[in-house]
């Protein structure tokens, strides 16, 4: 196999990251998912892309929108249910969604097949973007130290592993 | 069949866009190039989801850079020859590659098999982008009427049916 130079990139050189940023109880539910950081492997800045695998059970974030990025998600293998407004719906390979920025519509994965899905998902980068959860009690707040993950009644959660909201 | 509502899009039920802003002789060099703008269709804003087909001889584009968008490629189906700076390189279903703003490796994808092969390609979208072509006599100019196709030397070419770049 002759390996592929940039700008060419063969996503099974790149690293698997298994991190999430909520607290718990939510950070569990994710469950078993993993993600190939390639837009950042290739150098991109603007917008991320994500090679994502989800397990069965797994879930690709909590039910979410955001203020200022767009995101689109097209899947690649597998079935996963796309959770949002418009209530449950099945996609398989080929198909795909996409949430615009600021739009009041939650949506998640979720994986209830005895399959592992793959999909990408693709997310500009914005400055004071916010994540917001209709379905949990989690809202990402800023004060001069940065960053953190509280209760809507303001209440901090302990500090995580990362501060990255998705 | 049950029809997929947004947030969730099956591409089957998104048109295929022929169009190309080049002049001629560079229009006709694309060859069999069809398009469904996948992002748009989901109403995104912030960056453009693509999916392309290519037909065999077919280019993605002139080979080009961007001065101010990242862009990112995603192989689904066939082979595609990827032309840059680090030369010729295969790609074939399930491998990427990215192009990020202001970096002068100009780069397109060349269908050179006997099959139809198809790719995501994505961009974000930022005023005052500018594609730039090191192997063609093509340049995009812009006047109080607009943007324009020029000869490097200066002279339009005849107006096109598109003013896009790509």
């Amino acid at each position: 196999m002759n390996r592929l130079k940039l700008p060419a990139l063969d996503p099974a050189t790149v690293a698997d990251v298994r991190g999430c940023g909520y607290p718990e109880p939510f950070r569990s539910r994710m469950g078993d998912r993993s993600k190939k950081k390639l837009g950042d492997a290739a150098g991109l800045t603007r917008f991320g892309v994500n090679l994502v695998t989800l397990g069965p059970g797994g879930q690709s974030a909590l039910r979410h929108w955001h203020t200022l990025e767009d995101e689109f998600v097209y899947v690649l293998e597998g079935e996963l249910v796309l959770v949002s407004n418009a209530g449950e719906q099945r996609l398989t390979a080929g198909m795909c969604a996409g949430y615009r920025a600021g739009h009041r519509d939650a949506h998640h994965f979720v994986n209830r097949s005895a399959a592992p899905a793959r999909y990408l998902e693709i997310g500009n980068r914005v400055d004071g973007d916010n994540a917001l959860y209709p379905d949990d009690d989690l809202m990402w707040c800023e004060d001069e130290a940065g960053v953190f993950a509280a209760r809507k009644d303001g209440r901090r959660y302990a500090a995580t592993d990362s501060g990255a909201a998705d």
